[in-house]
């Protein structure tokens, strides 16, 4: 298992992110986001999924599903739920979860953002998905992907993160994948490159 | 867009599929399965996508998400979703699959099974990601790729397929994910290899 991978973290943004209108909005949770990506996390081996909501409820009911699956009637039904489900954490806000992490691995961690849109005013924060994953695998500090929810990450949001990455095409007009095909493309690709 | 992969078709059986205890069954119709499948299909260009179930009731229930999407209130709600959507075929067996796919292109499809895990009995029949992308290119004929919802596809139908593709794994002992995340980057995957 390539250790690079396991300090990437992914963090699933429900704040701040655009609704179809474009205004910015909290989302709400979606159970397969929830199980989607904590599969891929323990698949490849990441450090870990934060599911990062600002709306107390909201994040009550990720807890609950995690936690039906983790200790409740769903942690004897199927183990390897169980084990994917013990990588996800809750937070309310990114900052949040960047101190989590530097507490944790004793470094700032570094961000990377992702969209389905070109990003204009990206300039040399955009990297290949090559560069991302050699980035990965020569680096000590903890990678923090962000991904956004509804719409996409908000503007502001984009703006603090380090690198981009590209969005997912293959040429053609439309992309509009899931966030958890996203998800599962983006770490696969990272994988490879940081072999 | 790659031309290559308008020729490769996506198959979800949901029967003959192992459930928990190994015993042959159909499982029930999952409708993130039916968006989250249909927007890789639309964005990798690829020719369709199936969804395959012998249970009349269950082809029901996928034909009405279609549908809500492709001309009741989805339609006008959300235009991406129709596109998506509209790729969407549903089945009673691979067989009909086959005979619709035979119809259209003219020649007989070319079957590549995915499994989550290694088969013994795999021989040559097992290809790399590259050599199945590098096929596609090659190709002239339909490929149907293969994926089983619940514990996996049957032995026998494993058996039917002329190429397996590789488990995906990232050299851990877990490799759990949905067949979503499965589907969006095996697609991806050979979406690399063709070009």
């Amino acid at each position: 298992m390539p250790e690079a991978m396991s300090r990437v973290y992914i963090a699933l943004l429900h704040h701040p992110v655009y609704n179809k209108n474009g205004e910015i909005v909290t989302s709400a949770v979606t159970n397969l986001d929830i199980h989607d990506i904590a599969r891929v996390t323990k698949t490849y081996g990441l450090g870990g999924y934060f599911i990062v909501n600002p709306d107390k409820e909201q994040r009550k009911i990720a807890l609950d599903i995690c936690r039906h699956w983790t200790s409740g009637f769903g942690s004897t039904y199927n183990k390897a739920r169980k084990n994917a489900l013990s990588e996800v954490s809750v937070t309310s806000t990114l900052e949040e979860t960047i101190e989590i992490l530097r507490k944790k691995e004793g470094v700032e961690p570094e961000l990377m953002a992702t969209s389905a849109l070109e990003d204009p005013q990206a300039g040399d924060r955009m990297i290949s998905y090559r560069e991302a994953g050699e980035l990965i695998a020569g680096k000590k500090a903890p990678v923090i992907i962000l991904f956004g929810t509804g719409w996409g990450l908000s503007s502001d949001t984009m703006k603090k993160a380090k690198h981009l990455l590209p969005p997912i095409s293959a040429g053609n007009k439309y992309n509009h994948l899931s966030v958890r095909s996203a998800v599962s493309i983006i770490t696969d690709r990272l994988f490879q490159f940081s072999k």
